[in-house]
């Protein structure tokens, strides 16, 4: 049967993996053969997260420019040990996974695992001034914000009519819980989303930075059958051994991982490959893209030369 | 601790539980509250699959309006049990579940699974004439077509440039894996999207309808570990025991399940609270809202009184 060839090879040009360049079009994986050493930085690793969930490592970057207070406090919860031994409590199919203290804080508040030096209350950090924020500008229409672009390797999202610039609930983007008070979250509960970014969320609650690399150890879990997904039984919550902060870890056992650039020529050249569809496969090109469908690169380090 | 109080309330808001209402907003909770029995109908029974994914069972709906040849032909392949005993076999994180025959094709042609009657190459049925659909539109704008809104339950596009509507690739939407050659699919190797919206992928493949329940069975399943998300061991294929049109199961057995039409001023009363936030958590609004942000609600039948 013809048809039956194209079972396991019908979607391999989705990925860029099978891009034949149009003269003038550079498919994304081109975009980053051609790529200089000085466009790709290392994991900031003060700002850095390495957590083991399951067994399994998630490492995401805070924000600290865009939320400076909640990342300091995480950093301090981390550095102390805070995220050891707590779970992911809650996954919403289509929206978030969360993790924090599994503890009902209304029934048994006194069980709750204590803050140490860390703040317990934190103000709001929804939104910082845009002024000169150099923003890599996406020229793409964004239905929920009149700009939107990259700065630290975050989506941003802006609007010049109130100046104030934000991190959009892209997927993997992760976030502070908090109650009604806007002043309510200290990022010792933490959530991360995991399906169509629910940009209703935006400028509500404060953003503390995005997935790098593992976010699957969070997105593929078994979805809670409790109201907003909360795991029902206390063996259904899936454990976090550990979290660290990559500067606490030995050099020699850090990831050998780099991230591009969003400020550079080639990050540009990517986002515009990115824009067209190039390839045999595709016979329509959007010509567009959504801030929420761009994933700055993560490469593994290339070796020094010998 | 003061902010630990949040740590279980901060999100119930988010989905609409805890709205309260302003004067003149009603929350899509409250909507739906004021719903007729008329604003509802049933699952189309000639259109409706249940697909038994590891004991779970999903349901989707087919879009007979929107690629008339795949749907015919997916509904043969159903009533034939062709999905009995074949699998998901692959799962990538932020894009697609994939199920089908797990057979090689080009290593061991000769081992797939028959089609029987069903047809082995269908016309690309990527988009329909515009012409004049009764799109419930929406007034948002979205950055990747002129027109967007709903019909049949299904989230449209449309460009009246061209002339031309589509059902976008928004999660949950199932579409017919192709090959190079736009009438390669036959609908017997299907996907659903399982993160951000890929909508790169819109006019490019035919989309074949939509999961109305049960997709956690398809996205919250391992992912696979091969390139594209391909499972590398037999063993990490994903059962499927059996796939059924709705129309042939019992009465009895059937789901009693009602979707919110969308050719309703209900539905759009429901948009409208959607757009807004509503209830004490949200400082702020969005005031749009993307079709791809909005799924029609599903309710179990109400039981007749008396």
């Amino acid at each position: 049967m013809l048809s039956s060839v194209f079972r396991f090879t019908l979607i391999l040009p989705l990925l860029g993996l099978a891009h034949a360049a149009k003269p003038s079009t550079l498919s994304p994986a081109e975009v980053l053969k051609q790529s200089q050493p000085s466009d790709w930085r290392a994991l900031d690793a003060q700002n850095t997260v390495l957590m083991t969930v399951n067994g399994s490592t998630v490492i995401f970057e805070l924000a600290p420019r865009f939320a400076p207070r909640h990342a300091a406090n995480i950093r301090k919860l981390v550095s102390e040990g805070y995220f050891d031994g707590l779970a992911v409590i809650r996954v919403q199919d289509n929206f978030v996974s969360q993790w924090g203290d599994p503890v009902d804080e209304e029934k048994e508040p006194e069980k709750l695992k204590p803050l140490g030096g860390a703040e317990a209350k934190l103000p709001a950090e929804f939104s910082i001034p845009l002024a000169k924020l150099p923003i890599a500008r996406l020229k793409d229409v964004d239905g929920y914000a009149p700009i939107t672009g990259f700065l630290d390797g975050m989506p941003v999202a802006a609007n010049p009519k109130t100046g104030r610039a934000w991190i959009p609930h892209c997927y993997g983007v992760i976030g502070a819980g908090r109650g009604n008070a806007v002043d309510s979250s200290n990022g010792s509960s933490l959530y991360t989303i995991i399906g169509q970014a629910p940009r209703a969320l935006d400028l509500n609650i404060t953003v503390v930075g995005r997935v790098l690399k593992g976010i699957e150890a969070l997105s593929a879990l078994p979805r809670g059958t409790g109201p907003l997904g909360f795991y029902e039984k206390p063996e259904q919550r899936v454990p976090i051994s550990q979290a660290r902060l990559l500067a606490d870890v030995p050099e020699a056992e850090r990831p050998a991982l780099e991230l591009l650039r969003t400020d550079t020529a080639t990050w540009q050249r990517w986002v515009e490959a990115r824009r067209h569809a190039s390839g045999d496969w595709y016979v329509h090109s959007a010509e567009h893209v959504n801030v929420c469908n761009l994933y700055p690169p993560v490469r593994a380090k290339p070796t020094p030369a010998g």
